[in-house]
């Protein structure tokens, strides 16, 4: 199969009821107060590399990472709004600022110029600098891409020009490879833009070399006398080589921006092997070890996945960061082998846990996405129960700079002679001489329409989600009576201007249990509406959402939560038992009486926008 | 209310059907083995003081503690069996190699001899050094009461004296307190046995000075550059003033450690004010942070207490020490206040999460007590879903050494003219003049003898457990009408040779519910018969434990389970649901059905004694 392509950000405009209104946050909050932040902690001006040991805010090693996020997003952003001149000329003085920290031999890293020099590339295991690279390189790719203007493009390509002198199977080079993975996939990028294989055969090397005995980590550690563990390299997937892993280990957001980056590797150089890893460690992961949310990581203690169906609701980490990873791995493995199961995973982790990450208004963030909160909770380190304006460690804020202004070109993929819709939001896109329409409320709404504005002898293909058990589609008025080819309504023909497609997805409120090996949801439910996972939270339902009862043989209705207009909520009857604890902890041969009350639900990336709440995701059941 | 004293161990024996084969097998397995992995690891060794750079088995700091609860172990068994010559002599022989570690000044301490001695009380927050010190003030306690021999305990007077010279209010003192509390308790006993009042004042100081401003961690941690957060603080209890603490935080041995010591410097210096604090902090203990095992700490980070109602099955930590030190917490209390409700909680500790951490043979242990575990259950650090023979950070093996030989004193306390019963094992007790034959079946049986083998005049008094909901006692075949006291039946009289005191307590199967703000517990019920909590494994019942539906209302059954013979376990029905997952991890609108199957249950501390098992404790219901 010919593998699919994205469609560039700024080819495709939104106006549906999700996306469309997360991309504007993202430009009038997410952006300025990432930037903003930036600057109070000074993670801008020590790209002045005036920073002495001594002065407040010591440059972290990850610094680099955030800022170049932050830019990241400002460039897609300016591709959406070219007209935008104060956003144009605030990242131009930015570009200028991080390429005047370059040093002669092309080296760009803060930390490790102003801070301790003296080691640089001495613990990759730890410090991030090819991490920081990488995110350097994928915000000079935007920039370009946005702008035209190559002098970002040019000092990245200098660093990596530089890096490839210093990593490499060649005698005299670090036989290693990155300690936080991500590098690999924003080389791919680097190929791309500049049509250089070097690039992409350094990713390569990257990957390839990963895991290999001897092991890179281990003879590194015992350089800085630190002994590594097997669960300190699978922590790093350099336990054993990516094409022997099978089980999705360690450090989420890393092991999926590796995964990410093995798909990049595969499309490009054909690497059937390759594409094989990828397809068992997303398996893996989708079928394992991932989240009702999309979200992935079950324990904060290293922030890794663990087990197969070991999914604590309580104790979950589900970083943001780590769905929006997974929602990039799917759309990479959805391109690769358009096959809908990967479309239907990105789809999932999507509208779920990747957005439950960030605010409606978009400057408060979740870290970890936890499926059920109350005062008990457990929160430390970056587990917090009410949405946060920063962190110390601010990744995921970052990420959804970058991420946000992505969501339209992850609707739309392209190959040459089809047009294909993943995501049929609302809004519009042009891709070669052709222009489709969408109209319609999806994801809130089944009904949806492709109105051709500029056609062609093309196919378009749209996903029929796995979740979606009734369909049907008309062709300028017509009822198609064709099925649908592996999940896909394809239409092939000679598009004229004003033929129209509609599509009727039917939406129920479906009743969702998991995998009896799953024992924390055991005996619980869920609630799902197309793609979007519900959830109670206590302003809606008072508190104690986790000991109401909800039967799942009930006819669930829809209706609207206060200060959600617009977005439908699920509605229905529940049971509330009464407490004959008597203030005790635990009590004996008391059976509580129940009593019937009703419910209300709404999407679950919604939770936490109407002030402080509980929230039960899985939800007690009969 | 004059507070009551511990009965000396060696003044009860035991033929009850649990503490009596505890015992046993902690003589004949559990202290060899702990020597035998002591002396292996080089912990024996390392008190000749030769270790040096680069050899085998660096001495850490806390290897003085567990070889110190070792040898308490081995003092407390030559009390329960003073004829038994080669434990004397072994014993002797250890005792004398630790001795020559002590250096002139009075210092005891291997790590800090041989490892890192220009460290010596420079980072009281992290190494352990007052807690090594404080088990070996146990140790020489012990062998002191064992043997009557003082060169152990003289040993420890003058490490004591030394540390008195090292820290207190005076000027040029560290003004400090252990960053492991524990030496509290092993000053009282101190005091006590050498009838010292300066080690008493010494405790008291510690206990004081901790938490207060300007905070000796904080001003500690500047000295070696470590900032100390308020959670740091919390996690070693010393965050604010004890008296001003209300809450159950931090590192859960260190607490329980720390409330003991409180309960004995405030019984030994009848300071209201400090005994209040400790029925606060037992209060949040008990009625808001225990797991029902008696199990403490809800979480493996910092090891440690969360929030009130945060009890994840999944997981939890519980740690075996902690459990252990709970029951000694709460026997403090019972003693302290003569109130039933604390010897309730040691009771339900000690049954249950306390001996779930070792193996009915004595040579395999947990140091995380689970209360759900399948193949899915993370495992990392020292959590474990099957029992080891050993941890490198070994504390609860030895802390099980010296634990096991006090089961049968902490069924009895004194004062004088009262002999009081909490925990009616089968055996005898002698205390005065005062001699009593236990017989029965309990905790697995409720019919109890107390017969008098030597008389006098004193009160008997005899627990009636806050679970017991039906009971009557005769005295010499009379039917007894008197009912109990606040929690006890005291019967005052003449007690002459063969007087006969028969109790029974009515012992059914309950069905015990979580108060409802303990979320991980919504919808399941467990089982207790009397103090024992029940659990179903995957041995008896097949895997998939967790997902086994339990009706609570049905008549359960006595039977017995493979390879616990002469066990009580609970028989009765529950469902076993369909699996419509088709191997996905989640599905919609599919119902499960639901077969008829029967189920047995078993003590909980008895689990994994019958090879690997899942583990259910709270049961899916109805």
């Amino acid at each position: 199969m010919k593998p699919f392509s994205p469609i560039d950000p700024a080819a495709v405009k939104l106006n549906d009821p999700v996306f469309a209104g997360r991309v504007e946050a993202c430009r009038t909050s997410t952006i300025p107060s990432s930037v903003a932040k930036c600057r109070e902690t000074g993670r801008i001006d020590v790209f002045r590399l005036a920073w002495k040991e001594g002065m407040p805010n010591r440059p972290h090693i990850f610094w680099d990472s955030d800022f170049a996020k932050v830019l990241e997003g400002m460039a897609l952003m300016l591709a959406l709004n070219p007209d935008d001149q104060a956003l144009a000329g605030e990242l131009d003085g930015y570009v200028d600022l991080v390429i005047s920290a370059q040093q002669p031999d092309g080296y760009l890293n803060t930390h490790f110029t102003v801070v301790d020099p003296e080691n640089r590339w001495k613990n990759i295991y730890d410090c991030h600098e090819l991490y920081c690279a990488g995110h350097l390189m994928e915000a000079a790719v935007a920039h370009f891409r946005a702008t035209g203007s190559r002098k970002f493009l040019d000092a990245l390509c200098r660093y990596a020009d530089y890096i490839a002198t210093v990593f490499g199977s060649e005698p005299g080079k670090i036989h290693g490879y990155p300690g936080h993975e991500e590098i690999e996939l924003a080389l791919c990028k680097l190929a791309d833009a500049t049509g250089e294989a070097k690039y992409l055969k350094l990713a390569r090397y990257f990957i390839d070399e990963r895991g290999k005995q001897p092991n890179f980590f281990e003879l590194e550690g015992q350089q800085r006398h630190a002994s590594l563990n097997v669960d300190s390299l699978a922590n790093r997937q350099a336990h054993i080589p990516v094409r022997e892993q099978t089980d999705a280990v360690g450090h989420s957001v890393r092991a999926l921006y590796l995964y990410t980056g093995m798909a990049d590797v595969a499309m490009r150089t054909g690497d059937p092997s390759l594409l094989d890893a990828c397809r068992t460690l997303f398996d893996s992961v989708a079928g394992k070890r991932m989240y009702l949310i999309g979200g992935c990581g079950s324990t904060p203690v290293g922030e890794a996945f663990t087990n197969d169906y070991d999914l604590p609701n309580d104790t979950a980490y589900a970083e943001s960061c780590a769905a929006m990873a997974l929602v990039q791995f799917a759309r990479r493995m959805a391109d690769a082998t358009g096959e809908v199961r990967y479309a239907d995973v990105m789809e999932q982790a999507l509208y779920n846990g990747a957005l439950s990450g960030i605010s409606l208004g978009g400057d408060r963030f979740f870290y970890a996405n936890l499926l059920t909160v109350d005062d008990a909770t457990f929160t430390f380190g970056h587990i917090h129960t009410e949405r946060q304006p920063w962190f110390d460690c601010s990744c995921c804020p970052t990420s959804f700079c970058r991420f946000l202004p992505q969501l339209g070109s992850l609707a739309w993929s392209r190959r040459p002679g089809e047009l294909r819709c993943n995501i049929p939001a609302a809004g519009s896109v042009t891709s070669g001489g052709a222009a489709v329409k969408v109209s319609g409320r999806y994801p809130y709404d089944g009904e949806i329409g492709f109105e051709i504005i500029s056609g062609g002898n093309f196919v378009l293909s749209v996903r029929i989600p796995s979740w979606c058990r009734s369909w049907s589609a008309a062709l300028n008025g017509k009822p198609l009576e064709t099925g649908a080819k592996e999940g896909y309504l394809t239409v092939s023909r000679d598009w004229k201007a004003g033929d129209r497609l509609e599509l009727r997805l039917e939406l129920t409120v479906d009743v969702v249990r998991a995998n009896p090996k799953v024992t924390a949801d055991a005996g619980k439910i869920a609630l799902m509406r197309g793609p979007v996972v519900y959830a109670l939270e206590s302003v809606d339902n008072g508190p104690g959402v986790s000991t109401l009862i909800v039967p799942a043989e009930q006819a669930f209705r829809l209706g609207e939560a206060e200060g959600l207009a617009g977005v439908p909520a699920i509605l229905g009857e529940a049971l509330r038992e009464s407490d004959e604890s008597e203030g005790r902890l635990y009590f004996r041969n008391r059976t509580p009486s129940r009593t019937r009350t009703g419910f209300i639900a709404v999407p679950y990336a919604l939770w936490q926008n109407r002030g402080k709440s509980e929230l039960a995701t899985w939800l007690r059941s009969n």
